[in-house]
């Protein structure tokens, strides 16, 4: 049916699922003509990309013992996703064993196919290289309107590449919602998480010098900041969350702080960001909200030249903004603005357009061609989306 | 079923079929003692190879909507083929979105599960490099005993990896067929189709410089000619076929014309291919034709010990040339003679032989080890095929 | 069902099925603060892994023609498994050909699912980098109580990647089983099989020069022992077994001698390995032997909080050496003792913990990190398991 390629037992004990989601992206940029550090003339390079290609396998046996294997192969390249082990078996807590996102943030948390925008916002720069998919255990409760969970997990999903002393680093995250108002098409959300991490023996993330970065688009290979840092000593991360809907309207945020000790003499850092936005459903539809999390727009009646259904209309936008300054450390400063307008067919099909300007970019490594300092990026993106 | 495994809701707006294909192959060279040009010795590697390990994902969602994925492992690496949605709600055309083959040259558009021989034709180095697979959007009609089809195409499927002005290129290719008998066994086939692709920034396809180079077996690893250029301006491609079906007889052919402008002051190339091909069912049945593709003989009854059923059993040969030379530039020309023996034992499993034998090879960079210039390679090859 | 998605026609001449398997991997080790022998401080990493994440997809066509097709992608990475198309359409004799396991060594030919310790012993040095997956052409025969086949293979799965004469290596290996007692809880089972390999043109197995390593565990990056080969003319290796099953316990043990011939003066080289293995099933059961092989546990009552089911719990012990030392050829040669405790929480979830500690060190490329040489190393490892 519409979720996919579905089986069950009749006894409901053993349950397989087949999914996948296909996003087909074309992406222009102009007022990108730069140069970096070293005067070479750079570009955010415009074109066409299969930004994520998934295929999805997840099942139950034996009624409480569930699995869920993702892997993405955009880029021509294998990327796990979720592959994980997950017990329901007691009454008040659930346990995933595997690679898994962590505990942290709502846009993070949320499936890609549920965004409303192309991208996840600037603030991601902070969550994306520390709180994404790692391999640990964590166990979650929820009641009628809130939830909780609490993970440690280790740091890559590979074998340590590192031919020195690298004991993989770890870390504890922790994220807690609760919904004051949760009704049809009224929802107050709230949201809090915090994350600590060890590096590895090397002081490093992933087997490599964190990086932080907001390239412009994922198709440009073009960093308006970044920051890499080495001899880490620990990270700590809070996050907090804020969304209301009132029928087709919608509004939500969020702020990422994160503090990074270091070793060896390094300074201390301390970074933040937040995005606010707003989103409109044309033809009236809700978002949905469950367990903590939004999902996209069901359309009332599905697209058709036959019986002249229109799908659902979304119109929205998002002001976002990250800071990774800190006294002498400039590794820039961003703000931006995104509006989408996305054409849901139906359940399964979406076509995304979005426009992105760069306001305001603050020690960008990056000057324009005359050697003056960035101040704008325009970017324009389409994507077609079929996912289930 | 033999098609693989299919399942579909009772009102047929939902359907789903997992497939896959397994190409196994092993292939022996003779006559290949050579040098490369920096005098090493160099030969045409013998050996085993996985040549495609697939699996596909294919479906149907509210009627209108199909998805296709499927992606190559052999090599132990991703291999992103299809990939794309393809809207069929439309009366008058038929709409693509995503990764797909563009839209030119009958052999590069037949699956290679249907090929009668098992690699393509040295007219093929002009196509692969350019006309293959791309993220696109394509739009085809068709009639009873005619096709059209027309698509725009980005360059490569992957996120840009230049970090310099290097904008994605794109191409504009149209395939436009008619057959003027189709009958169950008796078939005129003519296709025409042209192609104009503009390079990235940096004047390269696909992320590098443009690749025409023939390999004597995928497994080889040696090219006999081979052509890098570089500072593209822009490439336009012309290509001829037609085909004749005469029960268990068939003949065919191809030409492709590739006129590529530079710039930097480079000249301009003009490079051309061609083949003809003959087939012969011994066992009778006829090939088959559907919307200007040709698929595989269909055993008229199958291999078995049991009932003493053969499968059926196929005798082809194909004479094939290609031109990289121009004035002075010497990518060089190669022509060759390619024999098959195939055995259809079902509608699944195929066993393949083939021999090939270079004919004429022309400013080659390689040279035969007494210093002398080559004149012959003959290359035996096998394959057991399951694909559905 | 439990044993995954299975579909048939009512004929059962088609038959699908989909399976996977998810190993999440922790380890920790330590008396590991060592030297290598650039005198850079090295230790075995701890971390968190996905040792193996795959899919799999098998089937049966027109009764008699079945495919499996097995992919993993742990460490971000493809690894092609089985790729295979099997023929049971003869009576005295099954064809397998394609990607598949080469006819030698029970541990290494049992399922990754099925081992009773977290990682094969020391003794598969020998057996990894040598009879492990390869392409080709495998016979076998079985009666009730005895299994025999042969095979002919290929060296890599991929295409050539040296650009030189490098004509790929083949081999031919062949093993035979026998159980004197085959009960339903009492095994007697007996085993030899023997190996011949040719390198390819330039003394290489898989491309590169044959390297015999014992890496501590597959997270650590740490080889305790490690012998690189050049110059191989062709490698011979004989293998023996024997196990026995009485009730819930059970013993085992392999024998590998590796002779390699060598050219360009370099000396012949004869290294040997072996295991012990004792289990025992604290719940009662048996393990399940079938063919030549023995298979997981299966719990007589399923653990579960409602019915008070425990699972299987299973205690094990081994001993293995290795010795690639010859001469004055020293690779080193290693000792150790593994100990595993399983719990089968179903036929699908099994979690296991494992101790590993390195006996007797010789010869090791690494030093303690006070200059003496390595005495020990402790290793500790956990699992959770689902495969289906």
């Amino acid at each position: 049916g519409k979720d996919g390629l579905k089986f069950e037992t009749s006894d409901g004990d053993f349950k397989f699922k087949l999914g996948g989601r296909i996003h087909a992206d074309a992406s222009f940029s102009s007022g990108d003509n730069f140069r970096d550090a070293d005067g070479q003339r750079i570009e955010a390079n415009d074109g066409t990309e299969l930004r994520r290609g998934r295929m999805e396998f997840s099942g139950t046996f034996f009624r409480d013992w569930n699995f869920k294997s993702q892997v993405d192969f955009a880029d021509n390249q294998v990327g796990v996703k979720d592959m994980f082990i997950n017990y329901t078996g007691l009454d008040f807590i659930d346990i995933i064993v595997g690679e898994q996102k962590q505990a942290f943030s709502r846009e993070l948390q949320e499936s890609s196919n549920d965004m409303i925008f192309i991208e996840r916002s600037v603030m991601n720069v902070l969550n994306e290289s520390t709180v994404d998919r790692a391999l640990g255990l964590n166990v979650s409760r929820r009641g009628r309107n809130w939830t909780g969970q609490v993970g440690i997990y280790g740091d890559t999903i590979a074998a340590n590449k590192r031919k020195t002393r690298a004991d993989e680093g770890w870390a504890v995250s922790s994220r807690v919602t609760f919904a004051p108002i949760m009704e049809e098409s009224r929802v107050i959300h709230l949201g809090v998480a915090g994350n600590f991490r060890e590096p590895n023996d090397a002081g490093e993330i992933a087997d490599r010098p964190l990086q932080l970065a907001s390239e412009s688009t994922h198709m440009s290979n073009l960093n308006l900041i970044s920051a890499g840092i080495t001899d880490i000593k620990n990270i700590k991360m809070l996050g907090l969350e804020a969304s209301g809907v009132m029928g087709p309207f919608s509004i939500g945020g969020e702020y990422t702080n994160t503090w990074i000790d270091r070793k060896n003499g390094e300074s201390s850092l301390n970074f933040n960001g937040w995005y606010g936005e707003a989103a409109w459903t044309l033809t009236g539809e809700s978002r949905n909200y469950k367990n903590g999390k939004f999902y996209k727009v069901i359309p009332a009646k599905n697209f058709s030249f036959t019986n002249g259904g229109m799908g659902a209309w979304e119109l929205a936008v998002r002001y976002a903004e990250v800071d990774l300054n800190d006294n002498t450390f400039k590794g820039g400063k961003l703000s931006n603005l995104t509006i989408a307008l996305n054409w849901y067919l139906n359940e399964t099909v979406r076509l995304m357009a979005g426009y992105d300007k760069a306001l305001k970019i603050t020690d960008s490594p990056l000057t324009k061609s005359d050697g003056s300092k960035l101040d704008n990026l325009d970017t324009f993106m389409i994507r077609a989306q079929l996912a289930f």
